[in-house]
């Protein structure tokens, strides 16, 4: 299957947002459908500049990025997602198609079916408010109390048009598709003014507070490097500057010779549970060749992915079983660690990091005292049992 | 109050973890008894010294810290913790004091009575393995596989013995024992061979996986520092570098003089919603004066302490209220951000930090992809709501 046949198809929704089709089946979705949304985007709709107490003009309802002076990491204040769609009933499923004379009124995507939509979030945490600009401003007139605009964007993707659907249920071929949008999306993110990483991932299982069942990604495009990024990149820069090499392949090489801890091979992917893994299940997925991101992998290991993804999640889901041996769905979040846009993309090397806080069945890692704290991590487990189990339900 | 009248009591339980008394009412509970537990301690009783693949003998269940090559971050491994105690029945409670005739067989203290325990957890993360030492080994042979034995101790500090109640409902002499018996194990444990930091929490709410509804804290010595301590010792040092300032005092001066985020000021302590607040509520309480970890506190300091922290605890037990506006007992984790024992002290500055997961009657902040992948925070409110709100339940 080469790039060619997925047809992209644009379009910019009644209150402004884009939304993308990514079609793999003929006859292709019409993508010129932009039904009207009953209410307008909450931000777009409240920005309008005023006067605030240090009698500087803006947007206050837009979303702030605040510096803690504690730690140095962005926080952006999203107060307008208070109010977001929390595990609506299935009748009101906003990421469903469109269907005629069904009560969709809250629906976000106007046709009527779709192979994988990508769309602008409509409770973004991260928006970039034109005008808004970029500028460093000082809260209170206190050196340490730094803030700016919330630049960036958030997007949902959905993997497909059936609520009922997962991931790990889609066809080798629409898997594909999905890998092309992430691509896409990692490439036009990155253009936009001011984004310095994208991160596309998936939050499954209400048990870690997924609001809606339909089966969805996301994508976010910072307009900072995240805290774990910059952790990368400070162990990469180290690393090289001692050995010459590059840590993510160092750590693949490492990790293949030592092989006990190895889950999955093919031809352009190898699967292993980290050396340190801290989740109670975790797995990174990384391609054989350096790459940066996603965009720079090549139809074969697009191709090879697509099936390599597919049969991860299948184990994944074998991972656990009930008291009966009925497999356990597994809830997890998965994410693309890319090279960042501009800072140290020569460190950085793609990988597909899949963890659970299911530590039994039944049984949840709370992320408490210690690791929301101290940021200190505590396996229960060790790696190499976490990839004994997974050998063992590999097929 | 003067300290001279709490009651020290050390003693040792029948499977060799220590067990320390701080009383302060008379009759004084008896600090002897040391009731036999069924069970012996399941480390200690396992530690064997094993010949592994690599033909050094070694003890296989002891905890193992693990370096991650990706982040530089230390993850212990202490598969012990995977069979530990969750929600018990009431009558299997192992933080009450011990009942004659009562089937307690699962019970931690000896005594019949106590004020306030400190005791070394059954189920430690960290752990002194006698004879383990502190050699960095590189695994499978590998310059990129880091590990050492986990060193450490993890106690279990119960806040009274009654079991129905909670940190604050306790008087104000009895949180000021708490406080002793805090001060005291910040010492002590500070003072263990190859002990980095000590930290000081409590997790309340089943909300955040509290195991045990008895009323009681934690407190881990670790033999390294925390992500979260290392990011404040690199502002702070940064900081210092740049303005010859102590970080913390002047994050503390800037509250004052914002003034907006204050929610509570006693003679020697300020509580404040932090300028970059990153969860659904968080409060920081701050001494006045610049002093390094609790040990350092003054008497007046410490009397002062105790009534400020119940204040505190009490507002946030307003913040939510029912639709009938009856008042929500907030889940909630505190920690005492303290100086390590070691590196950085002159510029850290002690304060607690007490921060909710409820960002709405019933729902919860999860933290997933964004946070959890990349440990990149998102606030969906603002400080200065927080401190609003903080405000208006204030008495």
């Amino acid at each position: 299957m080469s790039t060619t046949s997925v047809r992209r198809t644009s379009t910019t929704l009644a209150d402004g947002r884009e939304l993308i089709y990514f079609d793999d089946s003929e006859p292709f979705v019409s993508g010129a459908a932009t039904r009207r949304l009953d209410d307008p985007r909450p931000l777009v709709d409240r920005f309008a500049p005023v006067v605030g107490d240090d009698d500087v003009a803006r947007p206050i309802e837009s979303p702030e990025l605040r510096r803690d002076p504690l730690t140095g990491d962005w926080i952006p204040m999203a107060a307008n997602r208070m109010n977001r769609t929390f595990l609506p009933a299935a009748a009101s499923n906003p990421l469903a198609p469109a269907k005629p004379g069904a009560a969709y009124s809250d629906g976000e995507i106007p046709a009527e079916d779709y192979d994988v939509v990508v769309f602008e979030n409509r409770f973004p945490s991260l928006l970039n408010v034109p005008g808004a600009g970029d500028a460093i401003t000082h809260s209170a007139g206190e050196e340490l109390f730094v803030a700016r605009p919330a630049n960036g964007r958030c997007e949902v993707i959905c993997f497909s048009a059936d609520p009922t659907a997962s991931l790990a249920s889609v066809t080798p071929k629409r898997m594909r598709t999905i890998i092309e949008a992430w691509a896409d999306r990692t490439a036009a993110l990155g253009a936009l003014p001011g984004i310095e990483q994208v991160f596309a991932f998936e939050n499954r299982g209400k048990e870690i507070g997924v609001t809606l069942h339909h089966p969805h990604g996301q994508i976010y495009a910072f307009s900072y490097l995240t805290p774990r990024t910059q952790a990368l990149l400070t162990q990469a820069r180290e690393h090289f500057e001692r050995t010459g090499g590059l840590l993510g392949r160092d750590i693949l090489d490492a990790e293949l010779r030592s092989g006990k801890r190895i889950v999955l091979q093919t031809e352009h992917w190898v699967a292993y549970v980290p050396f340190a893994a801290r989740w109670p299940v975790e797995v990174h997925l990384a391609p054989r060749r350096d790459v940066p991101d996603l965009p720079a992998l090549t139809d074969a290991e697009r191709a090879d992915l697509a099936t390599a993804y597919l049969e991860l999640l299948a184990m994944l889901d074998r991972f656990f079983v009930t008291p009966d041996g009925d497999p356990i769905t597994l809830p997890y979040i998965s994410g693309w660690h890319q090279a960042p846009v501009r800072e140290g993309r020569d460190l950085s090397r793609l990988h597909l990091q899949i963890f659970s806080v299911l530590r039994a069945p039944g049984k949840l890692k709370y992320l408490a005292g210690v690791e929301s704290g101290m940021a200190a991590w505590i396996s229960d487990t060790t790696p190499e049992r976490i990839a004994t189990r997974l050998q063992e339900v590999a097929r």
